[in-house]
């Protein structure tokens, strides 16, 4: 018999499911009446409570930490939210650790691994070009998601989970320019950034290249304020006023996130502009804003939930010595959206 | 003299922060001319880097565990972000544990507690509804955040940091009603939601009431579906589809969070009427899409930054004794957007 549920339960009496768990958890508002009988089916069902206080292994040192740099991007909330599922569902505890855009996650995570007796080290996000020695002083299983890795590291030395953040971006451009946009503007991230910005912005004037468009270095835009977050609706904002006021040419705007993209949409709607009537925008990341802004946003949709899904399978198969060190990359999607639009001399 | 920063260190090279950051870390790519030139800057200034390795309490007891209700709703990406660095900042590690939906919190507050040697614990959203002698099983000191507790629990067995989230849903509710609006849709959560869900739903009838109003039971909206999460853009989307089929005349909605009145925007778009237009939106939260959205949408802004700091404070004043209990009762702010205009009959 497959087990019953307190979703079960609560349609069997005919209430919602917090009806129930007041009734199991002895709350004092709850009608008497409703709660016998709920306890009646509780009984009759053999229904168990799932309750991971009962499941939490009694050891303190179940623990995997996340550590993250760029804490404030939003694509990461939804990885965040599978991690802490995930690793809970193994009864395991998730901790979660802040990385300094300046500091050496290694002898942070060396240092964490001993002080925690951690079993495992996600890193998410940032930029990972170690010395192979410094690798080597991380004894405990990890695996890096969602972020970059410097191509002079032999791939034997770590674990991963990326989509090709340079071929999904050399997609996107690819197809602005075969909408016939010429003039394209790219938001990247502050020109001395080394992760997937780097990669992003590599894609794009690739991309542009081999549709015969000279690559103009005052399309590509960025900011280099410590005080606005990279990736966000406000840097988008920003960075598309401040395009806007040059009076520089352009017909297209590619945003290397969605929300910087938001953020550029905003900008030209406060310009009186229209989106995708003046300027096309589009994003990537493929978060749930770039269905619902209005227009809907062209973005490369990342399969975050199965990255996160994997990054913890493979941090667990090494836990478990069923794998020594794997990588995965995945595919990510062009989802056409409204915010763009092919491109016709006026 | 004030101690000098990465960013003063990268401004006197005329570089950016990861490049001083590739330097100090020894990254294999930095070019070497600029490398000396960043360690002898370093040197002249006796820069030391702040390391956050290098700052962790050597024990590994310090730990605040965040317990949170409702981890998908956006509202709390914010509030985790200011506990993670509150947290971090006083040299404790953060460890996050998500409650079910029908979880006993104070029982697995209890286990964690002794499991991981907790220091203290922030209860993230939910409803407090214990008996006295449930509260008591907990040693630790705890602060519940932006949750909702019942009036039967004496204010002297815990600390809060709240919004009062009856009179903030009045004040909206109000505003619209001072516009004119009279058929007012509220977009809520599930009917026997007993957290901040049923205190919003009930300042929104007081304050119709207050207006001359009678609530029409027709135009209370919620989903209970257990598929869709409550709060979210896509509760607010599939909610006002549902109530446009219905063919009940109102001319606003108040959704009781940002990303469901996002979601309701996009119904509205989609079924070819317009917002304010045909339809003013309202939401509640302050969430940055709530500016950046098209329009701009009217909401009640939490001051979630203070909130947040406002707990972690409060905690650590009590793991330090200088206070035993504390409640704090933050207010919010109404700020009007462009998604909600005068009501005037056609």
């Amino acid at each position: 018999m497959e087990s019953i549920t307190i979703k079960d339960i609560a349609k069997k009496c005919g209430v919602g499911v917090s009806t129930v768990s007041r009734a199991i958890n002895n709350h004092p508002d709850i009608n008497e009446e409703t709660k016998t009988k709920i306890m009646q089916v509780i009984k009759e069902y053999n229904y168990i409570p799932n309750n991971s206080a009962r499941n939490l292994k009694r050891t303190e040192s179940n623990t995997i930490a996340v550590l993250i740099k760029g804490i404030t991007n939003p694509f990461f909330n939804n990885i965040l939210k599978v991690f802490e599922s995930e690793i809970q569902d193994r009864k395991y505890s998730f901790l979660l650790h802040r990385v300094e855009e300046h500091e050496d996650e290694i002898d942070l995570a060396v240092l964490l691994a001993k002080e925690k007796r951690l079993k495992g080290i996600v890193f998410l996000g940032g930029y990972f070009y170690h010395s192979i020695e410094k690798l080597k002083q991380l004894k405990v299983p990890f695996v890096l998601s969602t972020g970059g890795v410097s191509e002079k590291i032999d791939q034997k030395y770590y674990s991963s989970v990326m989509v090709d953040d340079y071929k999904e971006s050399y997609k996107m451009t690819d197809y602005l320019c075969k909408l016939g946009h010429k003039k394209i503007a790219i938001i990247s991230a502050p020109v001395d950034d080394e992760s997937i910005g780097k990669l992003r912005l590599r894609g794009f004037k690739q991309a542009l290249i081999d549709n015969n468009i000279t690559p103009n270095p005052n399309l590509v835009r960025y900011q280099v304020d410590d005080t606005l977050e990279t990736f966000s609706m406000k840097y988008g904002y920003e960075v598309t006023k401040e395009l806007l006021q040059t009076g520089e040419e352009f017909t297209a705007i590619y945003a290397i996130s969605d929300s910087m993209a938001v953020g550029a949409c905003k900008a030209i709607f406060e310009s009186g502009k229209k989106v995708p009537d003046d300027y096309s925008v589009a994003g990537f990341d493929g978060l749930d804003i770039s269905f619902y802004y209005h227009p809907s946003i062209t973005t490369i949709r990342q399969p975050a939930e199965e990255m996160s899904q994997e990054t913890i399978r493979i941090l667990f198969d090494i836990i478990d010595n069923k794998v020594n060190k794997e990588h995965k990359t995945f595919d990510a999607e062009l989802v056409i959206g409204q915010s763009t639009k092919e491109y016709k001399r006026k």
